[in-house]
């Protein structure tokens, strides 16, 4: 249940506020080179604190690994790492230690466990999310190895909506913003929420590029695991996601059959309404997904809730939180999507007989 | 990769054009009244051939099932299935045997594995959703023991969209349409669609609720089988899905905070934002989710595309097909959503040590 | 929990006296040449009725493959098969409804579920290992693939052990002995207890060759999932093991060190008392299994115990059963053998990142 | 393949002279009171450098909990651990730097894998059973709460076999032995084995009861998670274990049905040569596992063998090592029982109907 993916496997462990997060990667193939500084770079993308947009937590977030690489190669075995916490402000969660914060996990964890660590969201808090970036950075580097590369960044912020779309333009923005003309918009529209004591959705657009090369068309499972599926499952199972879309997706369910097929030529397909994937494997087309964000439940507004002996309360939060948790959420997206289409590449491996012929000659 | 699902585990075979389809259901219950009656029901529901807005193509759809159940009991053993194909009709992929038809899976299939069963999609039909409804009423008998119900139905035909969500019509609505008083221009709109010899999308929603009765709060397994990601996973993995939504979905990634957080007071949550699902895990509200689907790929215009050794040709498709898959899709997204929800139910058995006092007492 | 392996998955259905019995298997890569009379005759050499000293239940045992295979070849979707129950005497069993039979699982299947298919100890019956054989003839087809062999015989019967093991004669003896020295005094005691309307237990040995070939040294996952450890599960996972060893096994824990270990030179290994596995990998020398069977616990004399409503009863049994269930048990041990290196052939792919080289260049 | 269990589920990672070891353990219901104290007698009774019938690398094998755990209680969350390697030498490998070491895993990792951590074993090391301890004594605390208690000892070294059993005497031996009338020999011949740089096999009998108190009968999944294959699994994926028997084992496979069959009465059952599994399904006995080891492979004298760029070569071996795995091995065995009946205990809720009526009433 804390684990996630088939042949790239990574399990995790830890709470906001405990000592230390962790992971184990059971999965890397032996010989693949492993670039801790590639790590950091990932970590540190996603990390807080660095401008106004983001939360002011700063965390060090230092990744240590501790097997599974020897001699800066991988060896097969299970990489473990764990991320000490280290700046942790516990004292800030005392006043909704019996509490139930609205929008957050309070009250489901409650009554599932009948136990909860109230500090910074426990369990349930994006500070895992560090952990997927890590893995994710390792996945980049096994999907490099056939030339796969994905990238992100936020499309919208509120109603603020990308009209142009340039990853590399992202990599600067300090909201990983797509469109530099829309960019000044949308961190206005952060700040505004920020200073209301409030916080904003947003949306992340992210791509894969690269699967036509080395790769053999149909990365993906059928028809349980399929590409699309594992894609939905891994960013819908990310904190404050609440939609997830490939390729056209909303408009596909509006429009007529010849307009949403991607008809082919000699050159390959003629557009890429579907996303880059078809049937459920890869086309060879770019992968497009778009991952909708609801708005930080933290605000620090008086709201009406319970606490845990049923009473009714009003919640007033203090704590450092982000404004808009799509902006930090987009970088843990494009981990995500390099986590999905490394257990796939694995996957992958053994579909055809001719495979087998391959490698055991 | 052709299972479904941990502790209700649903294992499939078969091809549109195979001598029959089939699957295991793993992990039921011993004790449980299987009504094969109900089981006939459900796929009837989901059957074509039987108006204009479905495929001509009909099918007797008889579940036989072999094993698993003894004296109308289920018996704990897993419990085999199989429907035979028995109106096929081959010789109308033919012609397509060698081309690979737009918005297909058929180029991806014929890239991954090198053979393809052409006929009739083979295992990338939507034939093996039969089977998806079949366990999904198995699924509903176990939810029913506990009190929840799974109900679903049409929420817009392309641009045609709901105003008002009625459950209890969309089961008479030949469409399975939502909202009486759009039923008629969206099956207007399946009819334009149909005489164009082209398609239409269209977006299905689907509901569960009785979840704060007997069943304790907090259904899905945090932090890599959450509710919403297996939702997401399960939907977006039935063809032709290109976006899925929980609860307010779209709209939260526009929002303030202060506009998507459900507050609470003593009579419960004050609005249902969330769509039932906080933190991954079942709030006790109903649970709503919204599925988007692409027009049917098969359209009987002419397309481009290549054929299998390169060469650019024409397709031109005959056969049946739906105008719209959303409409019977519908069907089969309120089966999955119960398969979801068997799975949580047995998966949360455990969570906490009193739950083996109790039973082990 | 009815399925078997990982990459090589096979999941079964099925009880005694149903209607019939059936499988799927996921995984077999697509391209594999599937020959239906090889399966036949795999599932004829399992078979009973075929001479006194296996149960004289004779059963047509017809493999039906629905799906999976097109034109011959396997196509990359799960084969689904099933084999039709008709020789059933339900009869038989009336008289068993509702005691427990010494030595069989009524007991435990009474109480884990609460609701028994009594007829011919349904699902717990020897009948579901017919689908371990037709599965494990697919998967010695793809082991034959890369030159892995599969071979077994009856080692001992009761008391009387070979000295001599010939794979070749164990395939025309009766009893697939493997020493045609011992062959007529183990026929005399299995003849002898069934005569005395009792049974026998024996041991079988199975072999697995060719592993040094094309194969490169190593199958098996570290460290849960190991060869020698899927073995194990596999054999003792079988109806009536009691005992599972590997090489020198017993003998190996009563010996020095340097009595065990097996040295190396430039011409291999000079000995092979691991039985081919080391750290739970396979080192390139034949894999030798050992597995220990009990007597069959349905003999016709009189026993004592308890009926559903817990009164003391005699147990009197009735029906048609092997005198000695090794003999057929071996070949189904055979059969695993080839399932759980199958699953390890395609479970080792992408363990080096050259492999992905390979592949994907 | 680094994750073992299904519901109480142990993924580890760590290699011997690596920075630290460590686990995650996924699934401990929430609510348990988690003992650190006998973490570390549990951890402790496997421990080396306590007298010379083990090695002298002395550990402090401090665990540390990372998460999982709020004010002494489990929550529900992944129980993270680490165990610091403190007292490596890798120095005394550097000698095996490129050779394989007979008996060892250093074959057969190094074609696997192209790349091998030689230092002390690497991820093949023994010291990873330090983790098994220590998620076997949180499995243990789960047992106790229905009264399930694992115990066990050193049944024979080399052909020095116990003719009684005693676990209680175990308990306080130096080398676990369950006769206090043979522990002299026992000793003396491991004694022997060591001062002659060599090494000597031996067997642990381990045991698990309190299975009829609170506990229904039936714990195991047929047909492919039995009891047994989950605990044949177990032990023969531990490091040496070349046999693994339940109950009478190798003495069924050489009686008559009559001699083996367990006859009940209304007491009981009148007998155990199951050894406590019936169908692959605890029957209330208590359940008995012999687990057979083969001696150290590490001995100090000299092997030919062949070093990595396939010469020929001596093998002489320094270093600090076990002169008898079986010894610490007996208490990793028992921990591995505890955790089998812990995942056994979980996937067993839900086995019937009226264990959700039960639950969610």
């Amino acid at each position: 249940m804390n684990t996630f993916g088939q042949r790239f496997r990574v399990s995790t462990f830890g709470e906001s506020h405990g000592e230390a997060i962790g992971c184990i990667i059971d999965g890397v193939p032996a010989g693949l080179k492993i670039d801790k500084v590639f790590i950091s770079q990932e970590v540190d993308r996603r990390k807080g604190g660095k401008n106004r947009y983001s939360t002011p937590r700063k965390e060090s977030d230092e990744v240590e690994i501790l097997s599974g690489v020897f001699g800066g190669i991988s060896t097969g075995a299970p990489i473990g790492m764990i991320v000490k916490n280290n700046n942790t402000k516990s004292a800030d969660y005392e006043n909704i230690k019996s509490i139930f914060r609205p929008g957050h996990a309070d009250w489901t964890y409650y009554h599932k466990y009948g136990v909860r660590d109230y500090r910074g969201g426990g369990r349930s808090s994006a500070r895992e999310s560090v952990l997927r970036v890590a893995s994710g950075a390792i996945a980049k580097m096994l999907l490099k190895e056939v030339g796969i590369i994905c990238e992100g960044g936020i499309y919208s912020i509120g109603t603020i909506v990308s009209e142009e779309v340039d990853f590399e333009y992202s990599k600067q923005s300090e909201i990983f913003s797509l469109d530099k003309n829309k960019e000044e918009a949308q961190k206005t529209l952060i700040d505004k929420a920020r200073m209301a004591h409030n916080s904003i959705g947003g949306v992340a657009l992210i791509k894969a590029r690269g699967l036509d090369e080395k790769i053999p068309i149909g990365l993906g499972e059928p028809l349980y695991h399929k590409l699309d599926g594992a894609i939905a499952s891994a960013m819908m199972g990310l904190n404050g996601v609440k939609a997830v879309e490939i390729g056209d997706g909303l408009r596909s369910a509006e429009v007529f059959g010849s307009e949403n097929n991607d008809c082919i030529d000699s050159s390959g397909f003629l557009s890429n309404h579907s996303g880059g994937i078809l049937g459920g494997l890869s086309n060879g087309s770019d992968i497009f997904v778009k991952v909708y964000f609801k708005p930080t439940p933290s605000i620090f507004l008086a709201q009406k809730t319970l606490d845990t002996n049923g009473n009714e309360v009003v919640c007033e939060l203090r704590g450092r939180h982000d404004p808009c948790i799509a902006v930090r959420g987009s970088v843990v997206c494009e981990s995500l999507l390099a986590l999905v289409l490394a257990d796939m590449l694995l996957l992958n491996l053994g579909s055809k007989i001719e495979h087998l012929h391959t490698i055991y000659k």
